[in-house]
């Protein structure tokens, strides 16, 4: 695993926007509400304030924007917050993990203008592909990019979401965490009969995400997990079922990226994010992912000329809420 | 089943393009290389002439391209071929099926203009979804098209080729027909394992396709299958293998596109078309494609906005290379 040099990333073009020009982007959790503001400098977006607060603390997002921007004496000109779960009508979300419903007409006051756009936040982390730092970028294979190809962006967190960066810079978010499963082996089918008695239908997100872990686990154990992604990710050094779980599920990973590739024709890259993404794919792990990544028979070569990349930065999102909201401006 | 009265597509601008002007639109094929001359007119593209060459009596491309044009004494402005295979370097085609290369240098002068593109066969189906007359599309899922959402447009012919239409009427082709089969209960799984052992890697195609026919009815009845995809079809009426083998079929062609649609986020709908989506499926068939297409657990909901439709159109990828070539006058 290396880190790239440079960035061959295309953030977005800052040229029509005035100098100075401040935004204020969110990245919006079940455990954590990322707040920040940036501000246009000649070289890019710089970093003015960043605060993170806890979700069960917060009884709603507009006070929380209002006592953020008010206690730093901070104005913003555009505003972008990334949130969980799906818009139900334009401008509302009702948020995963949290029982609040997220609306911008009701955020308007506090932001002091009416520029914001609310985006799902796996479209934030797709839109912050463009603007990561170099540093934060290493590359699991190297291939031969298309600049003019889409790019897959794979979230692997709690649970497996999925964009995609068209090569204009549209980012979408997908539902590809929730295909079928696709057992290869006897292992793989036992594991799908065991969770087609919990679930039925089984999807990708039931194994390759950080929920999936513990019920790999848990089917390995014939019974309840109790330990945690981490947990099983720590001890896999030293037990057989914790080692055995995390290969399975890194295999896991790798296959469904390798389909998404396909499906969504990535021959811009590859990019995984996400909290487990961050944490536990480490140089001696990644090359079970790139094996399970290019096992698709005659496609192998197509696969073999897409990179991959891990992208560790914990704010991926907010990244990309700040190039959308300066897009605003 | 049933037609759509008028046509909810968005046919390419045509504002800007003089009146009269001329296209040659092309689609080559393993068996049959399709030639058409159409000319823009005030109500759009209207076809001049269509003529079928067998691909296997022909030479060259470009002999095929100067006799058609010649022998109707006909001219264009501006042509688009939909070739089968990928793209070897910008402008050459090695074709699958087909000794030939195909290259745009070499054709010029049997057009005699340069205004030319080559394009992936899906990539002119999906194109051609654009510009589809409204009788020819059969709605087999209502839903709740969104028509800023992207389009998966799925071939079903020898092979499983899918493209992707986006908003903004872009086309690409993708290779999703290669992901890897995901089987669901047990008849699947001892499918699977029969078919690892000749293929390794077991793609959709191997089962969701014209080709993937023979190779279900073969495991169905112990040895090799002498019958065709089109025999199989037929015989389903009074046959027990060849229904089941249709059966499946069907389901497959119904889960895949529903992990596609998925994965290309198609909240604009999901196009079947291509040689078998166009002779078999029949009104009795398409509620086994629905029923699979939607067993997504969780998401079903998102899958039921969706709308199926099943092109019956042997000329689709013609109609969307005269679009594609209609853009370059």
């Amino acid at each position: 695993m290396k880190k790239k040099g440079t960035s061959h990333m295309n953030p977005i073009n800052t040229s029509t926007q005035p100098m100075g020009s401040k935004v204020l982007a969110g990245d919006i959790g079940g455990t954590n509400a990322r707040l920040a503001v940036y501000q246009l400098k000649p070289d890019g977006l710089e970093l003015v304030i960043q605060k993170s607060y806890p979700s069960s603390e917060m009884t709603s997002l507009e006070q929380v924007v209002a006592h953020f921007l008010e206690s730093h004496q901070l104005t913003c000109d555009a505003a972008c917050l990334g949130l969980p779960g799906p818009q139900s009508q334009p401008g509302v979300y009702n948020l995963t993990n949290l029982p609040w419903l997220v609306e911008a007409e009701r955020l308007y006051p506090a932001l002091q203008t009416r520029k914001l756009v609310l985006v799902n936040d796996v479209e934030a982390s797709a839109l912050g592909v463009l603007g990561v730092p170099a540093d934060d970028l290493f590359c699991i294979h190297d291939g031969k990019p298309d600049p003019d190809g889409n790019r897959s962006v794979i979230s692997v967190g709690t649970g497996l979401g999925v964009g995609i960066l068209s090569p204009s810079g549209r980012a979408s978010a997908t539902e590809s965490g929730h295909g079928t499963f696709a057992p290869q082996n006897d292992f793989d089918v036992a594991l799908m009969k065991h969770l087609q008695k919990k679930f039925g239908h089984v999807s990708w997100e039931r194994v390759a995400s950080g929920s999936g872990l513990p019920w790999i686990h848990a089917f390995l154990v014939n019974g309840e997990s109790r330990l945690t992604a981490a947990e099983i990710a720590k001890q896999s050094e030293n037990n057989e079922a914790c080692a055995k779980t995390l290969e399975k599920f890194l295999q896991y990973v790798g296959s469904v990226a390798g389909s998404i590739a396909l499906t969504q024709m990535a021959t811009g890259g590859v990019y995984f994010c996400g909290g487990v993404a961050n944490k536990m794919f480490t140089p001696k792990r990644t090359s079970i992912i790139r094996e399970a990544f290019l096992e698709k028979g005659r496609m192998k070569p197509i696969l073999e000329r897409m990179p991959l990349y891990i992208i560790k930065n914990e704010n991926l999102a907010i990244i990309g809420a700040a190039q959308r909201a300066l897009s605003l401006v």
